[in-house]
């Protein structure tokens, strides 16, 4: 006991522990060159990084549950970050919010398992993409959806969407496919929701490939402007081609809305 | 008729007719010191007498239907403005859009009767205030609510709401009642309802006073939060004294939804 006292002269009398924190956060991507950090750009995750250094004096990792991209949203982005805790866990959502730029906002803060990883514990994640149907432009939610100015027909929307439900290989939903080992998902919801002039993709999955969403409400909206017919979905989706599903759609219009752990 | 053709020398030859046009607005308050027209400040009306500048070479007096304060939004504020149609009506709604700056968006556009009047002729106005109830402040919607930390006891609120419809002498929801002749307005209806962490109040009368709707606001916040009783809230009323009630509620949570009028 002695000996390891003195010889050990870097550690502090009583070294702060170091807790694995969990964190649930929302954002305005409008700003930002989307999630992940990167030299030189204003990113969500650097932001956070720099809010636990100002808190802890510590640069640390903060691993999120998925990558947004420039302009991206989120309003249940889930992230997780090795760090010392040196108030309450309770206070953290505060003291963290206090170095967050006002389109950050950290909502919740609780000490996780050891274990526990925001992308690998992952269980499924709920994406939410948003158009306004109307002839005017939008004004108070400019950055946050995306407008069509002709009618959609719902209907075609929704026989298409029922083509995509299930385990399937999603390689023609994928930007860089030839990234992924496995381009196999499983889509367990996907649902459109009509809430006068707004227009709701409702998507949830055990995963998602790089830009996914964007892809499939992409063609989606294809569907509902009468240029694809609802069965040639399922075509373009075995036929494991990118080129043949539709642009992404915008980033502004899309949201993760909630992550969700098996056990949690 | 040929004098008169002869003598008047400044008309042109097909002088454009002016229409009395009705416009529905939509804006994101945030940028701007209110709806009002004022020398060197940004104002909404003084956009939009703008645009209209812009597509017909004249400066008209754009009539809005409520003068919003500094940070109020509206989905659908009207207006009316004498102007030159210079193209069919149908278009005027992307025209003008073209000229007003993307806080802003004319949604509609239709020509009125010559007698129309925005603030004259309208007969009922709805405004909905919302409330964020959680720990964390907003990240999203941090231009648009109004953010409280701590639960509100909506029961209370509604039991309080109860005492202000109807028809009643509002004087002590005014900020400016010396000003008025008349303090007596009838409330149609006051509603408060919860959508998960927001509460939106939605308040329907035949006109408002000066900042009522922030008083009133501001009033049952004190009453969710237990610093007031609900049937104290009656003896304001009836005091028709501004310092018994509670505080303005901040202009950023309001909004004015839509203005109806008898017969349109």
């Amino acid at each position: 006991m002695k000996k390891s006292l003195v010889s050990s002269g870097h550690d502090r009398e009583q070294p702060a522990p170091i807790s694995n924190v969990r964190l649930v956060v929302e954002y305005d991507g409008t700003g930002y060159a989307g999630w992940q950090r990167q030299k030189g750009k204003n990113t969500i995750q650097g932001q956070i990084e720099k809010a636990v250094h100002a808190l802890t004096g510590e640069w640390r990792h903060v691993q999120g549950a998925g990558r947004t991209d420039a302009g991206v949203h989120a309003l249940g982005q889930v992230a997780n970050v090795r760090m010392k805790l040196k108030m309450p866990v309770a206070k953290l959502v505060h003291a963290l919010n206090a170095h967050l730029p006002q389109d950050i906002s950290v909502r919740e803060a609780q000490v996780a398992d050891e274990g526990f990883h925001a992308q690998l514990s992952a269980a499924a994640k709920e994406y939410r993409y948003t158009v306004l149907v109307r002839p005017a432009r939008p004004a108070r939610d400019r950055n946050t959806v995306y407008h069509l100015r002709q009618p959609l027909d719902v209907g075609r929307m929704r026989s298409a969407a029922g083509f995509l439900v299930g385990e399937h290989d999603f390689c023609a939903f994928c930007s860089e496919s030839r990234l992924k080992k496995n381009t196999v998902r499983r889509l367990h919801d996907l649902r459109i929701e009509q809430d006068g002039e707004f227009l709701h993709v409702v998507v949830r999955a055990d995963g998602f490939l790089y830009n996914m969403v964007r892809a499939i409400v992409g063609t989606l909206l294809l569907v509902g402007q009468g240029k694809l017919e609802p069965d040639e979905v399922r075509a373009i989706l075995e036929s494991r081609d990118r080129r043949k599903a539709g642009p992404n759609a915008p980033a502004l219009g899309l949201a993760l809305v909630s992550v969700s752990y098996g056990n949690i």
